[in-house]
């Protein structure tokens, strides 16, 4: 008998049409090519590891395997770690049950559980404009039609999102510090959509992996804070102890707990027993309290580095159309810049590269009416120094271009 | 303005008509019963805790938190850690290149990315008859047909086979000790699916989450060692180091493994870089090649306790259809019975719990054709004391039930 395979008969799988949707993330292929050596990246979305707390999640390693071995390694519960969600509930600023919080591998397997629960073909959502590539990508699949939050003086326009929003499936927004544009969410802003959330019976998702990192004073309550029924909330460890260990939580409201967590227990029958018993260990006893402000304080000053390089190097910054412009992001990650008129991010960034230098063109991060000259720098993982560096390069490249 | 929200009103949260097919797993749901104090439990899918190496888990944890902490908490390829890849593609006993392998969180996670990529809205999907429940919970979300792969004297039955094959998305099958019966496919039968998918170009999913749990020989090469470019490959550490850390893995064919990455990516990111790092750590020295014999001894020594006490208790057994009958499994960790004639498992299963025993009636692990008789028996989790008392105890329920 023959062998049965051969290299030169290519196999018929056939995928689904969902699948046929889903597509490479932008932003991972471009982080290939920026974090190459010697070129100093604003491009990349990663916390300081300067930030992640080695010596105490040794000694919660150890002290798990020793009280409870069996435990930490055997199966467990699709819910989560009972201790850990009593201590999420705890730690949240509303009156949360446990029963509701479920443990998730980091918030974007809550934006993976949201999307199989709540969107049908064709379902209307509503995002943010820009909003969270992450969220894109776990929605897309499931064949939704995305509609943007469109703005005006105010925040977002409250007719347009009137009409939009009477036949939307939810709203999904990054209210702190958002990524990708570093912006935040006014509390008139938060009102109005609780408000009509609730006047239309709208459901938000609440992404807030970055709630925590704020600079001089706490961003306004949260929605889910001010509409519990009316909220999934999504929270991380992430970002204030470690995405590496991938956990991270939701919040839902009761009425659809069962069916988040039918999903989770399909999607992978429940997060890692160990981590979350360590992580569990590491926090219990008020750690993130002393933790979140260093974070916060190296944060703060790596803003005010690039803050400051920018204003260097770009002194007629903001003044007409032919000026650079950027924000000043209240906590988190990111800064937004806007490129001079008639210049495009993506045909900036080779040149940019080759003077060793990277960010991420903006446009990928809308669904419709792309700001070409948008662009989203990262502040938190390159030293003072080399901030300073890499803004001086990239001001000589706008230079460059605009000559 | 009074409060936004309030307990009394339901909030009109619509979920997907893909959620509306979900459910809660009958087992898991089960066995919150089952395993009540004082119950001996046959019910668990569990591996025993006996088995996890605890020691050499700790010295792996400090080591990765020693040599490399910052990659181990900081986000990761979603691929999965490089060496770890690699040396899954080197223990497999046929030529894996590491580009096919995909870390997942056990293999739970491969069928849901399965299911994802691979299942449109009536697909149709052959699946054994019993088949593993948590492979029809990841798929049915996806709203695929089911139809079984009947059997007959030679295993399964060739000419419905191929009937039914012409048209199906892919078969699943779990070719060793299968969950839930034990029973492992015939080299014959091995052969024989394999010539009919490259035949008729059937995708086949292999799940071998037991496959290194045999007792005296081997199994018969897998179905993708021989059909590698027709077959995705599922395979974990749940069985053989611990289910509790959720690490798994995938082998696709390099046609597909970018969508089955894309889907990786929308689900979580990636598996736990902390975890890859510590699992990597206690195999790379070939621990596994003293560790696993070990589990094979205790789970074969504990299958034949339960060999012997059902010997013991049903004297008469298999002599005729008002005797139980049971296979003999030569591996993994089940046992499949049944019961005499006209007897029923669910509703035995009250009264043996009422006597201290519990199992899972089989006919949840069936699509259609629901073996009513049949039971499933874990033999790995309970001591040889506690299963020749709970053997005998299920002997009395019977023999009463049976005048």
């Amino acid at each position: 008998m023959s062998d049965i395979t051969s290299a030169n008969i290519k196999f018929p799988w056939k995928i689904s049409s969902r699948a046929e949707l889903m597509n490479p993330s932008v932003i991972r292929e471009l982080l290939k090519l920026t974090e190459r050596p010697g070129v100093i990246s604003f491009a990349g979305g990663l916390p300081s590891p300067d930030t992640f707390p080695t010596a105490i999640f040794k000694e919660a390693c150890n002290k798990v395997l020793l009280d409870q071995p069996h435990e930490a390694l055997q199966y467990s519960a699709s819910e989560g770690y009972q201790p850990l969600r009593e201590m999420i509930a705890d730690y949240l600023p509303w009156n949360v049950d446990s029963s509701q919080v479920l443990i998730t591998n980091g918030s974007q397997q809550g934006l993976d559980l949201v999307s199989k629960v709540l969107i049908d073909k064709n379902s209307k959502i509503l995002v943010e404009s820009p909003t969270y590539l992450g969220a894109l990508m776990a929605f897309i699949p499931m064949q939704p039609k995305f509609e943007s939050m469109l703005c005006n003086n105010e925040g977002f326009d409250l007719e347009d999102l009137k009409n939009k929003a009477l036949d939307a499936r939810f709203m999904y927004l990054v209210p702190n510090f958002q990524n990708p544009t570093g912006n935040t969410l006014t509390e008139t802003i938060r009102q109005n959509l609780c408000q009509l959330s609730v006047d239309i019976g709208l459901p938000i998702i609440e992404d807030n992996p970055y709630g925590d990192l704020w600079f001089d004073q706490p961003p306004p309550p949260t929605l889910t804070n001010r509409n519990p029924e009316g909220c999934i909330y999504l929270g991380s460890f992430s970002k204030v102890l470690s995405p590496g260990l991938r956990l991270g939580y939701m919040v839902v409201p009761k009425s659809i707990f069962p069916k988040m967590l039918q999903a989770k227990q399909a999607a992978d029958l429940h997060s890692s027993s160990f981590s979350q018993r360590v992580i569990y260990e590491v926090i219990r006893n008020g750690f993130l309290d002393t933790h979140i402000p260093n974070i916060r304080a190296l944060y703060k000053s790596q803003r005010d580095v690039m803050l400051n390089a920018l204003a260097n190097n770009f002194p007629k910054a903001g003044s007409h159309e032919d000026e650079v412009s950027w924000n000043v992001p209240s906590g988190g990650m990111f800064l937004w810049m806007r490129l001079p008129k008639k210049m495009r991010a993506v045909d900036l960034l080779p040149r940019a590269m080759a003077s060793g230098v990277a960010f991420v063109p903006g446009e990928s991060f809308f669904t419709e009416y792309a700001d070409q000259r948008s662009i989203r720098l990262s502040f938190v993982s390159v030293s003072a120094d080399k901030i300073r560096e890499g803004i001086k390069n990239l001001a000589s490249v706008i230079t460059a271009e605009r000559n």
